[in-house]
């Protein structure tokens, strides 16, 4: 049934002579099926197709638009047991996970066709003239989102379907009038092909531009650097490791027009132990914490990776109980050899950094599941000198920092990079006196989390994934929720147009019957 | 009463051995007073400050944050006709001018004052909790846009208050509740000196912290360089050439932490003339664009560089029009003697082009006034395979481009780099004709105006200042409107949070009475 080619448009090709196989990652084997990495000419027709599927994409009605969306999702769910299946081959991961990461990648692509149905998010605004002000007339000025361009989206290997071929960022592309080629990742790229010949189906049974969706295969570098350096490509998404990332907006600031890329990429998720919660709750801390440190073996952006608290009796009896919990948790195959093996030489060295304590770990040893969970412990003092001890290991570990007093957690949060979550285990009478370096975490992540785990990040308006450098590229944009979708677009104002010329959603009679900031109220009403 | 120092927050310093005359742009010739260059310790204690500042600066309410703006524009108009007297001497540019580009400040400040008094541009969202959700709990969402951090602003050349020390850029800066240091523009540094200290009076008088305004001399790159490649400036905002603005990208997008930069550099503004509107409007139009292209000495970034039109009897009659009118105008001293060279020297090179032909210019020679308008003209074909002939030349200078049909015309369009706007000159019939062209030319351009000139920036909500590269840096944002605003904000999202530990705009009782997106819901309601 997979064919291993790229999906130019509704075309299949495979002119690489060269293929790579994909892989058992239960197993470690190869799977039988061989996939074509995109050559030169594939990717300039790829391109090119999106390029010119743009113009015609781009005026589609946003209601078309949304029926394209919930297509993709029909087709989805038609593909049944069989994705799943694939995907859990090609992850190591349960096919009960892929149940439920199923369900929301559909509910994605629904939630943005109800986006556009309702069709306000394009944040129209207009300003009628005023032809007799003095001492110039005001013109007519209405202004209104449109799509940027052709998009350029790699897979991650975590989400094989929530953040890959038809995930969050493939959905609100798609649905701001954005072309997408996804360059496909090559830990699951059964699972990648799938998922593109159920967006194609979609696109054609909803009269979508050919070109409007190309998936391409590469198990290297050099398809994706292709991509992000073409001139006719407007945006890139992704979601990875820090080194990827930054090698992306490397290439990206470098073109003669350099284009934004929206990279997610790592982040320790720092957690803020306080001593009256730890007294308090100890046990049931710990419990969460060892689920949701142990969750998916720990291959989570938001797993979280660094916890920090004042040293004494309550912060040992939560590092034992802790321990006492993650024994208990089996060690397990992770995505990829190369995620085990990044993982097995980053416990290494952490472990081999001057005052570094192992706390506990599976009581399994492991040595053929690399994905065991681990705990290890340092002072504040040498967490402060020691930048290594910043640096993300993707996996089920967590560094405590034990801190001697409330002036060196400040040091401690003070030295800590830009994070996608921060959050705060504390009585709410205690976090009054961390309110200062509460603030300051605060100024670093894009989510603040009270009393809570980092891990399972609700789909929905108020969600913000992101955070300053290095958790993601651009800290003014979101990768979950609806508000995603304003990276894919930008302004443009219309000034004096008849209105027959207008788009939809500035026109006088309001077809569209959006809502829209008229003069400078937000309103429903015609002109 | 000008004292050349640098303003780091409420210390005047001037640490530097050598200074730098400001110059007097109707003359040439030295002003009396010297400007001091900040040294690497000033720049060190402005940015230091800054960053100390924001911390308590970000916290002020926004109804405190819009007293501070009121009164800085209070302050500028307290400065008198110095200001604009000064101004004048340093620009070259009449006294009338300033009255009016005073006004344009002012009201900047005034604007976001109000937005800040009605604090719903802060896209407050709240998702409540849904405790008994199944499988699992919802948590209490609510997302916010913060301030990002002290901000750096680049003065120009071509708008010494409008955008320069109080212009657009640190008015939208300081609303977001960003601290801000202002590079003095060395064309000015005068004019600078005396809004930074209406800035600074303003600062104590409404109790701000020291350091959330500085302004830096220097008339070369090092403070530039230093600043935007400093580890605590978090954005930056520059209106200048494209070259500067590429300069400055490239140094913020190579920082280990990379920032945005809102460049809004230089642009063509390409106007497309149809026949019937040159048949029937051949002098109202001419004249019009002879104003629009002489306005100012041609030093607006919204000039119009380009025509392009249909070769014939129409565009030939409108070229005779439009040289008929620029033959009138007085040639001018330009805003700097670099500003001049290179117009000078940019007409050199175009008149040097194969193919171009001078149609007309000024009728006093104006040896000694390089600012004198001048209309070239050059076939299509010779345009599509010069791309020369697209670059900017700052000043009063419009090159018109002779298509011999329709599709050379689409070629000349397609040909085109991004842009802040562009025009469309024609009668609503023809318009239809030219749709997929005009379409082509709007994913170009931040604004696209029918029958109108793309001089007069409006002022409003629903302006878009920007457009794709090189226009801008980033087509998702506007310099000009309170739009800008977001260029220096981000989202966070706090989980689970107790009421009193969020800000105001995201409490329950929501004290502000600002319109909230609540489960979906635009409202004002409390929760």
């Amino acid at each position: 049934m997979l064919t291993g080619a790229n999906f130019i448009g509704n075309t299949k090709s495979k002119l690489s002579e060269n293929g790579f196989h994909a892989i058992n990652a239960k197993t470690g084997e190869n799977l039988k099926d061989i996939f074509y990495p995109a050559v030169h000419e594939e990717i300039e027709q790829a391109v090119e197709m999106a390029s010119k599927s743009f113009f015609e994409f781009q005026q589609i009605s946003q209601k078309d638009r949304a029926n394209f969306l919930n297509a993709i999702a029909d087709e989805i769910v038609n593909l049944g047991d069989d994705l799943l299946q694939r995907a859990s081959i090609e992850s190591a991961l349960p096919i009960t996970r892929f149940k439920s990461e199923r369900e929301r990648t559909v509910n994605q692509l629904r939630m943005f066709a109800d986006l556009l149905k309702d069709g306000s998010w394009v944040n129209a605004s207009i300003d009628t003239a005023l032809p007799n002000r003095e001492p110039i007339p005001k013109p007519d000025l209405r202004k209104i989102y449109t799509a940027v361009g052709p998009v350029v989206v790699f897979g991650a290997s975590n989400f094989p379907l929530a953040y890959s071929t038809a995930g969050g960022d493939t959905a609100s592309a798609l649905a701001a009038g954005c072309p997408v080629i996804v360059k496909s990742h090559p830990a699951h790229p059964g699972t990648g092909e799938m998922v593109a010949g159920a967006i194609l189906l979609a696109a054609q049974n909803t009269n979508m531009p050919e070109g409007v969706f190309s998936n391409l295969n590469d198990s290297g570098y050099a398809v994706g650097t292709a991509l992000v350096t073409h001139p006719k490509i407007k945006a890139v998404g992704f979601t990875g490791s820090q080194s990827g990332g930054r090698a992306l907006m490397d290439m990206a600031a470098k073109r003669p027009e350099p284009i934004p890329v929206y990279a997610e990429m790592g982040s320790i998720n720092p957690i803020l132990l306080l001593n009256d919660a730890l007294k308090n709750r100890n046990k049931e801390i710990a419990k969460s914490y060892a689920v949701s440190l142990t969750a998916g073996v720990g291959q989570f952006c938001t797993n979280p990776g660094l916890m920090i608290g004042i040293q004494g009796e309550y912060l040992d009896k939560f590092i034992k109980s802790l321990v006492g919990n993650i024994q208990e948790v089996l060690p397990a195959k992770m995505l990829t050899s190369g995620i085990a093996l990044a993982y097995s030489n980053g416990l290494e060295k952490v472990l081999a950094q001057k005052n570094v304590t192992l706390e506990g770990t599976s009581n399994n040893d492991g040595n053929d599941l690399p994905g065991r969970p681990l705990v290890a412990s340092v002072r504040g003092e040498s967490f402060i000198t020691n930048p290594k001890l910043s640096e993300e290991i993707f996996g089920p570990f967590s560094l405590i920092v034990k801190c001697v007093d409330q002036s060196e957690l400040d040091d401690v949060v003070e030295q800590l990079g830009g994070q996608l979550t921060a959050s705060v285990i504390g009585e709410e009478k205690e976090v009054l006196d961390y309110e200062p370096i509460i603030r300051k975490l605060a100024n670093k992540v894009g989510r603040l989390i009270f009393n809570g785990v980092p891990t399972g990040v609700e789909v929905c308006p108020s969600m913000n994934h992101g955070g300053m450098y290095p958790a993601t590229s651009d800290a003014k944009f979101t990768a979950v929720g609806i508000d995603a979708i304003y990276r894919f677009v930008r302004p443009i104002s219309y000034q004096n147009w008849p209105n027959h010329f207008l788009p939809d959603e500035l026109k006088n009679e309001n077809p569209l019957q959006i809502s829209r900031r008229v003069n400078g109220k937000q309103t429903k009403a015609e002109i």
